[in-house]
């Protein structure tokens, strides 16, 4: 018996849920078209929601969060301005057809620098949901964002370009040209988040990628580890210093493990949260706007 | 009568000037190939060279600074340490095919973040030597150079990969998406120098030049100006903070305005040094190596 289905739709990702009466996952898609490739699709988003989900279609109510309310996705919905938190998610739910979208968060939209989210509020609250701590959660990735919650609300956030600037560092300045495949050195992103946390003058921490490997201090392969833990290293000295209450990593995977690593090295114990947060933030909305 | 050939040999710039008796300006080229060009050429550096002043040869000694004594120039030579004035410099010179080379600095070369640097500590012998004052000299370029000269003698410096950070945000990141030319605007350059000093965290606030322009808060004609106020901004911001003594820019153009403007806005006077000072630091040092 479906009772529910749940969709995490992200710029080049799409996962999806059939939940049950309790909320447990019956079946999982994983591998859907992101907005991207949707978009690029004949039918569009409704051919690859037909494509992914076809046969749970009718099942249940349908409820969807990520980038899909953006510009570029299905419908674009106008942000939540903060604090926030499931109670108002679910009441400003957009039902377009037939799915009932989540909408995404804004901060300081008056302020000198605007900061928006769209996903990430879904996975914080499904964090909430399941009993999580407040604090400070970090969800690692191109655009890494940094919420803090308290009282069972999103109260502050911002995003971090490190991925992005990392890939745009490596592949496009002289950086890069020194850099070889390695075997993935982790003393080496280690000694790179050493070197970053230091200071904040990032623009002129980062040549020193170059010369340690110029002066043969720095294996090739090493390059690109050090590197990371360099800009990871910044991020996470600049974001924790803002930080209150127990720090939640909301990731997967190599990323998780090297954020927690970078908070290791500044002394700071980073819990990796059990996956499943943005399926759980779904149904918890879905669960205040009475589509259960 | 010529009594000096001096060249600034960069990577991809090669300037020349014929010397008479009191170090005056005879003759200039200003557009020789360089280092990258000169190397692909079929007779290579020498070829650059007789091409580019082959009638001056001869005449009198030539003294050559800057990326050519690099691994990827016409000889490499061993970055003398700091504290570094003319006369060590002088007494270093490497005589390469009737060529004499000036070498370049290093700083920390077994700290955390050794630094090089080939060209600029002539520039900056060249100011002192002209009666400048000691203080911070900053050369900005694709890698600023950031460095403190106490007694006539270069003792600090700092490599800043600004210029070609902000190539790489605005051509290789979702930054560079919304920016449209624009006719160049001096306040959204200043708007981003004043979110650049707020603090260090750089990886984040850059994201700004994304959100303002959604919002319709900053001109897609404006972005440029602004995320290029935004980095100098940061790097003039971390920079100051460690400078003693009075600022002098070597830079010509639009480039060392900014870095005035910068500096402005931080309440800090900046003088843009004369143009000339490659040139009279190689006078300089050619006169204490006995050249003359």
């Amino acid at each position: 018996m479906t009772a529910l289905i749940g969709i995490d739709w992200g710029t080049t990702s799409f996962r999806a849920w059939r939940m049950g009466a309790g909320g447990e996952v019956l079946e999982t898609v994983e591998d859907g078209p992101g907005i991207l490739a949707a978009a690029a699709l004949p039918g569009g988003f409704r051919q690859a929601i037909d494509d992914s989900i076809g046969p749970w279609l009718g099942a249940a109510p349908i409820i969807a969060s990520g980038m899909i309310t953006s510009r570029n996705g299905w419908v674009e919905t106008p942000y939540l301005p903060l604090p926030l938190d499931a109670r108002a998610l679910a009441a400003s739910l957009t039902l377009h057809q037939g799915i009932h979208f989540v909408t995404g968060a804004v901060s300081g939209p008056d302020g000198p620098a605007p900061d928006v989210m769209r996903g990430e509020e879904t996975e914080i609250i499904g964090h909430l949901a399941g009993g999580g701590t407040d604090g400070l959660f970090v969800l690692p990735g191109t655009h890494s964002k940094w919420a803090q919650a308290g009282g069972g609300q999103l109260t502050a956030f911002r995003t971090v370009m490190t991925g992005e600037v990392f890939a745009a560092l490596r592949d496009h300045t002289i950086l890069g040209r020194l850099i070889r495949p390695g075997a993935g050195s982790a003393d080496a992103f280690r000694r790179g988040v050493e070197a970053g946390r230091q200071d904040g003058a990032l623009l002129g921490r980062i040549f020193s990628a170059r010369t340690l490997a110029l002066m043969n201090r720095l294996a090739p392969g090493d390059i690109a580890d050090y590197l990371s833990g360099l800009l990871i290293g910044d991020e996470v000295a600049q974001g924790a210093r803002a930080a209150a209450g127990p720090v939640t990593i909301i990731g997967r995977g190599d990323l998780a493990l090297r954020y927690r690593t970078a908070f290791a090295v500044l002394g700071i114990d980073a819990r990796i949260a059990p996956p499943g947060m943005a399926r759980r933030g779904l149904w918890e909305i879905a669960r205040m706007g009475k589509l259960l």
